[in-house]
């Protein structure tokens, strides 16, 4: 299975979903046109950079006017491959799970929540936002009768592996995994993510001058 | 002020982070010398790119045997700065801060959580696991009588911003900030990681090829 979309590095497309949320915040405020040195303000990048990843889209600025937020705000989307609805189901109704399927951003961004899933019985039934938990063991059927896109994964490291067995049978192509342990696709057509909120701790303290003790 | 620790590009302490905690988990089963080999399959990643990372460290591996996970493990957290506890506070207590706060991750990797603070009345005073919650008022003073090396930021958007500026004028050196919006430092010393949930379900549905709707 080829990529749909072009080839840009990881790094960049982190940077243009950057870009993304500030031009999103900007049109919000009225602002029609943007240099990309007012960007790269907001961002603590430098304006060269900016520019680079910008030429990246296709977009081209005006000079002395800058880009229209509106077109890049569309171009972005268009290469990120958000400028479609994504159908999202969250696996593990634990604290994380809740605060996840709460987070407003990912509805912003066209990640839509339609199923909420967890393997204890005491949760099932239960609602999470306005979605009712259901048994894990009926995400499979789940999934036949609805377009799954990609799946967050919100359940404890034991439990994490054999999940992802479960959603790859059920055929959602893309995990991003909240559990603190690497997982493994079996297909190599399954993307995953891992995202770690330690590692980010570890991220941001490396960069810093730690108290003396 | 300098960097305390090696120059290492970001990709790399992410990687050295993920390395750790894969090692973690081996030592806790049992595992005494490990193959750079094995980590890679592990992590998805390829062979020489692991070793190249190790070789960072100083650390020799033996051929047939590997690496010892013990030494291993302490030579990454110098590197990362993890080989000491790092006093955290939370502030922000909504979904996302409940989350964090419960977040195991983080106390195993040497990130401490010591205070906790809103702005809401009705919480101040409630107790979020072992932490009692504290007006956001009281967190400079709090500052002055606990040595507090980095801020998690989980608050709303809007208030992020004049909530950065509080913690910059307590004396916190870093913030990881998961408020939806690109937060600006006024002293260049501080650090700010951004971390947004949307944007890493936009970087996985970037490489993933969507269901046809």
């Amino acid at each position: 299975m080829t990529k749909p979309r072009p080839k840009i590095s990881k790094a960049t497309v982190t940077r243009l979903a950057f870009y993304l949320r500030e031009l999103q915040q900007m049109q919000r405020s009225g602002l029609a046109n943007i240099q990309s040195k007012a960007i790269a303000e907001r961002l603590g990048l430098n304006d060269s950079q900016v520019r680079r990843d910008i030429s990246c889209l296709g977009t081209v600025g005006q000079r002395g006017v800058g880009y229209r937020v509106q077109e890049l705000i569309e171009s972005i989307q268009r290469v990120l491959g958000t400028d479609r609805t994504w159908n999202v189901i969250l696996v593990g109704v634990g604290n994380l799970g809740r605060a996840l399927s709460g987070y407003r951003g990912f509805e912003q961004q066209g990640f839509h929540l339609v199923g909420a899933f967890d393997s204890d019985s005491k949760k099932i039934g239960t609602s999470i936002g306005s979605l009712e938990i259901q048994r894990l063991d009926d995400l499979s059927s789940f999934c036949q009768s609805h377009q799954i896109d990609l799946a967050i994964l919100a359940v404890p490291a034991d439990a994490a592996q054999g999940v992802v067995r479960e959603i790859e049978n059920a055929g959602i192509p893309g995990i991003l995994n909240f559990a603190p342990i690497a997982v493994q696709a079996t297909s190599k057509r399954t993307i995953i993510q891992e995202v770690d909120l330690a590692i980010e701790l570890q991220r941001l303290a490396f960069g810093v001058v730690p108290k003396a003790q």
